[in-house]
């Protein structure tokens, strides 16, 4: 723990995370199993794209791994207010797209950036999205990121909670994307934090996504649904896709700095719908649109 | 003609024809008639927002008119390096979404936009994006589009086709949205034409709209169809949501001005899919993907 991490042990373990959780994810969906491609990217690194289909659970699902590096993107430099430099960043990015519409979708990223001037970061989150909401499995699914989070910093799960509330959010909607989770970014050594401290908590983060989700799954997955309730999942898709395409950073800067567009884009539902001026038809679709909102406690009864 | 238009007379003209453009859809399709949503802007105007579903023809479809008004948004004014200035604003905003794969999607905008300081301009534009392109049909398009431009400048359609081809572009696709057709913007009195002139070509656009998109669906709207051809049309129409909510200028413009989202987002189809690494299946699948570059020469043989 009191050893400063090499990029190298990142990246490594990282790369070690996805096998991980491939293979959890493969038994839990009990059929499905992940196809890998490799890719190389032309200025430096690459990365492993895996994708699952047409599972048990898991309706199109990606996790991916990639590790790039070369010549900072001048947007980056741009952005931060620096001059010319090399990058080096690597992650995991996971996004599942359930069958059954009472399963809810979920979304993680952990990443860390490092610059040759010494600049370095972790950044990552982890967030729901209910098609339906029920309250005890976000209840559930805070408690347990808050559980992950209070083993580094009590004050971490407050803060990443209220990031990922604003983070996930389509102001055209007025709506948050689902029930949250944590983001955060830039987790450096500012506030007395270590770099190893920093890169334990994201590490927690990551070995938190499976138990976590099979939380959020449990009972749902068995669930029957009908042709309204499909419906439904499929409206609410469409507002995924209004999020990803419109709003989400990593998105952007993947197709701003000519990332591989298909692992960037594999967060797209496998179906999605939109209908003018969509009513919602059920109470639970009524209550579900009353609690796509910023500052709920989850940690409440 | 050589009268100068008010800017009562042009939103007049557009709500007009609006009405027939209605209208004779209506006819087209056989099934479905337009509902209508009458909506007030809180800061000044508003608009008519119709839409159609479920036809023979159209299974997803919008015709918008609005004429708003009142303080430049600071956007603009950043945008153009202005001082404040109260604006007007008025158009006819039309997309189609059809429900047989091999019928294109349509889509046209014509809009005026005024200033209090004098400034003013026309825009708009028309294309075609077929799910399956056929060349016959993408030449007859152009070559209407082309009789309609050469009436006002032999200039316009050489000029507009080509800024067709770089606005309806998906970089990280590295694909045009379809066919294209033309796109024209800030049309002024730069280069000799009065405002008579400018508003002339404007309406020829205007009513060129019905019997262009006319002969698009002839013989085509009959064809049968597989389920794969079907779903080719919704990976289809996922390339038409990644243009809209990643590039579409318009769209990005209301929504960062708090337009009406439901108005806004009316461009987006019923359904669609994204499947990871979707390969073409049929010959003419390649085809097409093969036909979506700029520079096509569509008046050739």
């Amino acid at each position: 723990m009191t050893i400063t991490p090499t990029k190298n042990e990142i990246e490594k373990w990282f790369a070690t995370l996805q096998d991980h959780i491939c293979q959890q994810l493969e038994t839990l969906d009990g059929e499905a199993t992940f196809d890998q491609d490799l890719w190389q990217r032309p200025k430096g690194g690459g990365g492993r794209t895996r994708t699952i289909k047409s599972g048990a659970l898991i309706e199109k699902g990606g996790v991916n791994f990639s590790a790039v590096y070369g010549a900072t993107p001048q947007k980056i430099l741009d952005a931060l207010g620096l001059k010319a430099a090399d990058f080096f960043a690597t992650g995991v990015s996971i996004v599942l797209h359930p069958k059954n519409p009472w399963v809810p979708i979920i979304h993680m990223n952990i990443r860390y950036f490092e610059m040759s001037n010494g600049i370095w970061w972790f950044g990552g989150g982890i967030d729901l999205t209910p098609h339906y909401i029920i309250k005890e499995k976000a209840r559930a699914f805070h408690h347990t990121l808050k559980k992950s989070c209070d083993r580094h910093s009590e004050r971490y799960y407050p803060h990443f909670k209220k990031w990922a509330d604003d983070y996930f959010f389509l102001p055209h909607r007025k709506e948050t994307r689902g029930v949250g989770g944590i983001f955060f970014d830039r987790l450096d050594e500012k506030e007395g934090h270590t770099k190893s401290q920093r890169w334990a908590f994201v590490q927690d983060i990551g070995n938190t996504f499976v138990p976590a989700y099979t939380e959020a799954v449990a009972d749902l997955r068995t669930k029957t649904w009908t042709e309204t309730e499909k419906e439904w999942q499929k409206i609410r898709r469409g507002r995924y896709v209004e999020f990803n395409l419109i709003h989400d950073k990593g998105t952007k800067f993947g197709l701003d700095t000519d990332g591989r567009t298909e692992s960037i884009l594999m967060s797209l539902p496998p179906e999605a719908n939109w209908s003018y001026q969509r009513k919602p038809q059920l109470d639970i679709e009524r209550e579900t649109l009353s609690l796509l909102k910023k500052e709920i406690n989850w940690l409440g009864d």
